[in-house]
């Protein structure tokens, strides 16, 4: 059995694309919001998107956001990712944006939902009640998780931006930030390639201490684009040594373009320039 | 406008009881796992109990592993709990407990889902993202949320027992618990009366701790019965000044009784004793 992890690798390798394509119906953003026009919405950027996508990442809220007929429609979109999957050799991984995080006998039945019931394949958890509310979604064969670690929002900095005094291993006398500390945890936790971090583009530096803590995690990056992150940077600052590492999601800037394929396209040249540029500049130091 | 946490008040007084009935539709508790399964043990559980309820608090995981038709039942048993509070003067108030957390769009469809649609009186939050993601829930009126600070399960040590080096008003050298500078940003957050927290009652220390930072919020506290909590020990270490500001979870004790009203009235006797208990020795001191 392949693990998550691994799949994805290979997807990013098939498709030579680190874009991980968030599906984000926000209310706003749709002429009509209702099961239909979610549909539609979503469809569309899919359909649009899958030969650019290494992942894709529906926003569980905003289908919540239709009652009953919402979660209908998730795993409409859902099993219509997985038919454009099947034009490709590796499936297209899809991230399940939930954030969920419950002790343990919960976390099970939301690893059961996420998993079996809606069918995707990894899903984003808050890592704030501890190595038990993740364990259960570690049980699940192939399937994976990404742990939120540094967000993209301001208020990240009320509990994530804190210095720790007894965080494990602390080498330096002012102590880790806490999401160092999670992403320590993170890279300590994955003994079965099924662990990553949600780490912002807004915060470069973040980026880099992140990679510092949990070198071989794979990164879900938020926040180039719409919110503001600098690409190049981003990358220089949180890509592994092997140029690999980093799922830079776009969402927004995809959704209101007339043409999101070939704005999709744009993105993955500019994201292989970058890389390529990264990998130019550590060769010659 | 009445605030949630005034409601609470009232309805604390009028059942004169700080029972929360959790409804955990869990799997293995089911003769039967499916909707009709799940909406014959919850209607069993809140028909017994309504009288003797402060409040309730649906699990959203236990709904969720229906799919779709599991946010309908959902939809159905809080119509149940406003049916059966219709008997008393103050309605129950409804936690549902899903512990949502994203950045300010997306937490505020979480927000619109859970009060609107779903139509809960309050919901529990994970603070990992800082006040940005809160704030989206506090422009309902009437709504409520609590925060998690410390949960009852062994894995809250791995982050919300580490100690800062600068939380804020930090006066103590060695820095206080992630936890209790939760409860203190929740304290100094709560201005418009609508802020509660998530302790355990397993963890009669940090009961007493999250008081002292947090004097005026009210504690949801999961932990006694199933989790082996000490009920008499909890309320002593929680409880505020004037003898409230705890709400006690049950679930699965109610749930495995042949008769839960009994279950749930002798609990109510337990908690009135053990609160007279905690005054008389305060009057004494």
């Amino acid at each position: 059995m392949e693990t998550f992890y691994s799949i994805l690798e290979k997807r990013v390798e098939e498709s030579d694309s680190l874009l991980c394509v968030g599906l984000d119906p926000h209310p706003d953003g749709i002429d009509e919001f209702s099961a239909a026009g979610v549909k539609a919405f979503c469809s569309r950027i899919v359909k649009a998107t899958a030969p650019f996508a290494a992942a894709f990442k529906p926003n569980a809220a905003f289908f919540e956001l239709l009652g009953s007929k919402g979660w209908d429609v998730l795993k409409e979109i859902i099993d219509l990712i997985h038919e454009e999957s099947s034009r490709s050799e590796v499936k297209i991984p899809i991230i399940l944006d939930a954030k969920r995080g419950d002790i343990a006998s919960t976390a099970y039945a939301y690893a059961q939902s996420a998993f079996e019931i809606i069918g995707a394949d990894a899903i984003t958890l808050n890592p704030y009640l501890g190595k038990d509310s993740i364990d259960p979604f570690l049980t699940f064969p192939g399937k994976g998780v990404f742990l939120l670690c540094k967000t993209s929002n301001t208020g990240a900095s009320d509990l994530q931006d804190l210095r720790m005094t007894d965080a494990l291993n602390s080498e330096k006398q002012e102590g880790v930030f806490l999401y160092e500390h999670v992403a320590r945890l993170g890279q300590t936790w994955n003994t079965s390639d099924n662990i990553g971090l949600v780490v912002g583009a807004t915060h470069p530096e973040a980026l880099e201490r992140t990679r510092r803590m949990a070198p071989d995690l794979w990164f879900l990056s938020p926040g180039v684009g719409a919110q503001g992150g600098d690409l190049e940077t981003a990358l220089r600052s949180g890509l592994r040594k092997d140029g690999g590492g980093m799922l830079i999601n776009l969402s927004r800037s995809l959704a209101r373009e007339e043409d999101p394929a070939k704005a999709a396209a744009s993105f993955c040249d500019l994201v292989r320039k970058a890389t390529q540029k990264n990998a130019n500049q550590q060769a010659l130091q």
